[in-house]
């Protein structure tokens, strides 16, 4: 359930956006396959989309060519571009427990022209150390350094009674954008966009979609 | 960008399923402020919906009384049933780097009734390992102990190129519920279904959201 707040950032509709990672994780695959060559007829078939969705989508990021098939090595370049893979974006972390590390130490942010400069952490024992190559800082230095460092996106991995905290001192320090792992609902002004990564929750939608899909076998 | 595939599997609308955990995060941090009465305009409000939307939502969760106002805790109790956050749910996990250790480690899954039995490695020095107080074993006996133990759900963190073979082997296992946290696209027969958690591709989606808001500020 990642969700940005409602604020309207863009005549691309959501649910689109939203695709667009899918298309680029699939052709990224088909790629490694050795395919060249793919039509949204393909496209939405093995994504289980229809074909009408795929061209629609794709001409979002100014594929359109439907007819005559697409190149899948441009149409991943438009996809990265048009995503803003291709341009670095810097990031700070709030929280460096278990996930926060294991999200420090997660390659898969390069590839995306991510790079999470610091974390912050109130364990005092952890400020000053380096984990997987990022410097750990004092949650009492949040501000200041978020501020100097100029970094636009937060992430927040503190636990849930902490987060709203985190997120106002963050919003305070300039951060324009948060990812939040925390299970709570943020509260941010109008020009602070958040996406909820929910973990628990996703787990939760995939058991009882898996119900509702048995209940409706069974019937 | 979490994603099921496309098996119709419940009359309810996927975007109001995936709203649903949103909800009941926003309801438990307003009972943990001590609120108890709500309605569909003020939970509109806050989290930046229409108060219809609010209305439609939770009609189908069975809660429709929209002019006398809501309990909180009855919602709440109402989104956690309708989740089946009330029924225990088995999981493995394959992957114990960085990222399945913190999902190892995380405490969230038990608050919605999700149970990780073991997790499985390539790496042998993990084997016979308990990492948080979960059994790791070797990962040439995931399709044996996965279907011994019955889990009904999968959940992926292994680097991308190996996704799609552990995905074939959890399926031959009987999983039929896969949370996929490495960032490529599974193919699945259709009556299994797949949550794709690409966290990095959260992040880029995130970035993009903001260029656009800026782009279209300054314009």
């Amino acid at each position: 359930m990642p969700e940005t707040s409602a604020v309207s950032c863009s005549a691309i509709p959501r649910p689109t956006l939203e695709r667009l990672p899918r298309y680029l994780n699939y052709l990224r695959t088909r790629r490694a396959e050795g395919c060249e060559q793919t039509s949204s007829s393909a496209i939405a078939q093995d994504l289980k989309l229809t074909a009408i969705q795929v061209r629609k989508d794709l001409a979002y990021v100014g594929s359109g060519k439907p007819r005559t098939g697409h190149s899948v090595s441009e149409l991943i370049d438009q996809l990265e571009s048009f995503l803003g893979y291709d341009d670095a974006k810097d990031a700070v972390l709030v929280g460096a427990g278990h996930l926060g590390q294991a999200l420090l130490a997660y390659h898969g942010f390069a590839d995306y022209g991510l790079n999470i400069l610091a974390a912050f952490d109130t364990d005092e024992a952890l400020a000053g150390q380096r984990i997987h190559g990022k410097p750990i800082f004092a949650a009492d230095r949040l501000i200041h350094l978020t501020a100097r460092l100029g970094a636009p996106l937060g992430i927040i991995t503190v636990p849930a009674k902490y987060a709203q905290d985190v997120c106002d001192q963050l919003v305070s320090a300039g951060v324009c954008g948060i990812l939040n792992f925390a299970p709570v609902h943020l509260t941010v002004p109008d020009n602070v966009l958040v996406r909820n990564v929910d973990i628990a929750a996703q787990m939760a939608l995939l058991s009882s979609s898996l119900r509702e899909l048995h209940i409706k076998r069974d019937s």
